[in-house]
């Protein structure tokens, strides 16, 4: 379902060509309404791609008509030439959503893109493909009319399912959730496999909802939703320089919902998403979540678990299946969190193989044949806890990105 | 030759049986003087390792005249037995050398160990050791009296490699250098292929001359010179509970320098040390250097400089020959040194791959066939340059480091 679970969405993903593998590749989001509000995070990445620069401008009046999103290339670091490529789509998106009768302009499109960095994207295939997106993207409300006996796209789950695939870069599995609030539905779809890391989100992600939510309190629910859920998750700690979160509202259930409850559905919805992502992280074969309890406050909990999410060398253990909390601790103590060094327990996965600072319950106790692994940090210092969810560093990761561009 | 080019220095290695490997695993440098005077740095990690806690204490003086290192166990994160026993290794070696007729105290032997974290050490073991070392160092100055025929250490050529031996955990080769200065010889040993990370040393490191030179302007050149060598190298980002870089002076050259021209003597040490231990890295098969030019200030290029060598997808793409300057950028727009995104330059070993920020000359005319790789980033905001040494991302890495422990 994803994207076209709530209504007033349509969706559809193609193969335009510009993935050399013939996958899908080009997808569409269009949103008919009635309203148009739309929020959005993007990368903090001091080189953002063209897309990122030019959907920052779409965002700022508050509302967007449609997406259009291709995979095979990230437009990054491409200059003049490469933001002129991303403003063409935008245009190229509204000319052929205005011939099938959407009052549609440029500056309606938001416009992501994934991939390679530094390379233009190839402009004949991709206005090639934007045409045939749009056609089989199918005409407003076909999805609510099954006797209209379109498989072609618009709000069905396959079209949803499509526009979910042709995001995917060195992703395996398409990832996509769907959440009931009370009266409405928020529904998503997300990429991201490598150069996964806070800061914030370091993936695309599209999420849809037909309940109706002005501009600013879109805004504000997403920014507090990625805080704690995209936010929370570092793969590899690189950040990419593509990476957007956009959330629209269509308001066609008609419905206005509590704030705070469709802040809570759109967190969940979130939460669910990034931990598909580090799910399916490159080469990961174990999936850690790192709870730092007992913190002086949320940023000391945030620092502290990102840092040891970070560490190659504990990445590395768990991929041994080795409870090495010495690897822990070791990059605890590069932070400015503030523990004393003889108060801070460590658990893997339920047993306290560090405490007070030392050597505490036997390694040889901790099951780790799981993929799921569990590390309790206890600072001692405070009530604030956070979760942060990382994986594994394996040979896999080394040898798929050592051959990514290549 | 290592810590006994200079006079005044003994040194041995021996095995003690705390590794299971049989190999050398404990060494022992001695200053016969007739200067004491030492300077030393220490982990900024916030879980200094027992040893670096004694150490600290022993060097407020200035003073020390013997140095205990083992391998096989790093004895941190091992609680208050842990320091026990580090202050228990100082006692027995100040023992020992008292029967052999020196007059020192515990609180001249500097203590240093490397290994695993959180295990206690093999005390039994370690203490026989001692006495095994102290007496196979042999007697002060048996190494320039070559009629006595002894073999058995001190200041031989072949009881300094011993020495380098015995304090390796994961290292396949032992790092040595010497420099002669003005009437002077400066000579080192270090360990270190993983954990290796600023702030400072991330390794062990012992540096030895017979310059006479007082504590305090040894310590004054030993800052400076760690600060451009150890501290700018980082092979895995992880820093470590253990790191030491240590200089002793006899001051038996009977010659005191031009501390200027000392500290460049020093220096030129250090970084010699310094790339021995990055080219040693744990699996590596790439030693990168990345210099970051015209930056507004040396922190800036610093910080630029290890951001991009913390890169995991860069150290992977150069693993794969793949000159990837967009995972150069994606990581420097992280930072937050001075630079405009459309004013950086890149180049991979002298071809400028990447120009104002976006597409340069053709990736395809970098040769990355050499273990060598150079890369060159212009800021282009100001007049300072910095190099960082480090190291690709293998599979081997990933493999060594899950089952180190086990």
């Amino acid at each position: 379902m994803s994207v076209t679970a709530a209504q007033g969405f349509r969706a559809q993903g193609i193969a335009a060509g510009i993935k050399p593998s013939g996958r899908r590749d080009l997808a569409i989001i269009v949103n008919d309404g009635p309203s148009d509000a739309v929020a959005a995070v993007f990368t903090s990445n001091r080189f953002p791609a063209a897309p990122v620069l030019w959907s920052r401008q779409v965002i700022t009046d508050g509302s967007a008509r449609a997406v259009i999103v291709n995979s095979g290339g990230a437009n990054a670091c491409t200059g003049p030439q490469g933001f002129a490529d991303s403003h063409t789509m935008a245009e190229r998106t509204a000319a052929a959503l205005q011939a099938g009768g959407r009052d549609i302009g440029a500056g309606d499109v938001l416009v992501c893109s994934t991939g390679l960095i530094g390379e233009l994207l190839p402009m004949d295939l991709v206005n090639a493909g934007i045409d045939t997106v749009v056609v089989d993207v199918g005409a407003p409300g076909a999805a609510d009319d099954p006797s209209s006996g379109s498989m072609s796209g618009d709000g069905s789950s396959m079209a949803g399912q499509s526009a979910a695939q042709a995001i995917m870069t060195t992703d395996t599995v398409p990832k996509t959730a769907v959440r009931e609030g009370d009266g409405y539905v928020v529904g998503g779809m997300a990429k991201g496999a490598g150069m996964l890391a806070p800061g914030l989100a370091t993936m695309l992600v599209f999420i849809t909802t037909d309940a109706d939510v002005p501009a600013a309190a879109l805004d504000a629910a997403l920014r507090h939703a990625t805080s704690v859920s995209f936010d929370r998750i570092d793969s590899d700690g690189c950040m990419s320089t593509n990476d957007a979160v956009i959330v629209m509202a269509s308001g066609s259930a008609e419905m206005a919902p509590d704030i705070d409850e469709f802040t809570t559905v759109l967190t969940d919805l979130c939460v669910d998403l990034a931990q598909q992502l580090i799910a399916d992280a490159e080469g990961a074969s174990k999936d850690i979540a790192i709870t730092v309890h007992e913190a002086a406050s949320e940023s000391d909990a945030l620092e502290a678990g990102r840092t040891i999410a970070r560490s190659n060398l504990l990445k590395c253990a768990i991929h041994g299946e080795d409870p090495n909390w010495g690897r822990v601790l070791s990059a605890l103590g590069t932070t400015t969190a503030a523990f004393e060094s003889d108060h801070v327990d460590v658990a893997i996965n339920g047993v306290t193989v560090c405490r007070g600072g030392g050597v505490g319950d036997p390694r040889e106790g901790v099951d780790m044949s799981q993929r799921d692994v569990v590390i309790d940090v206890h600072l001692k210092a405070g009530t604030s806890t956070v979760t942060v969810w990382t994986n594994d560093l394996t040979a896999d990761y080394v040898h798929e990105n050592s051959a990514y561009s290549t």
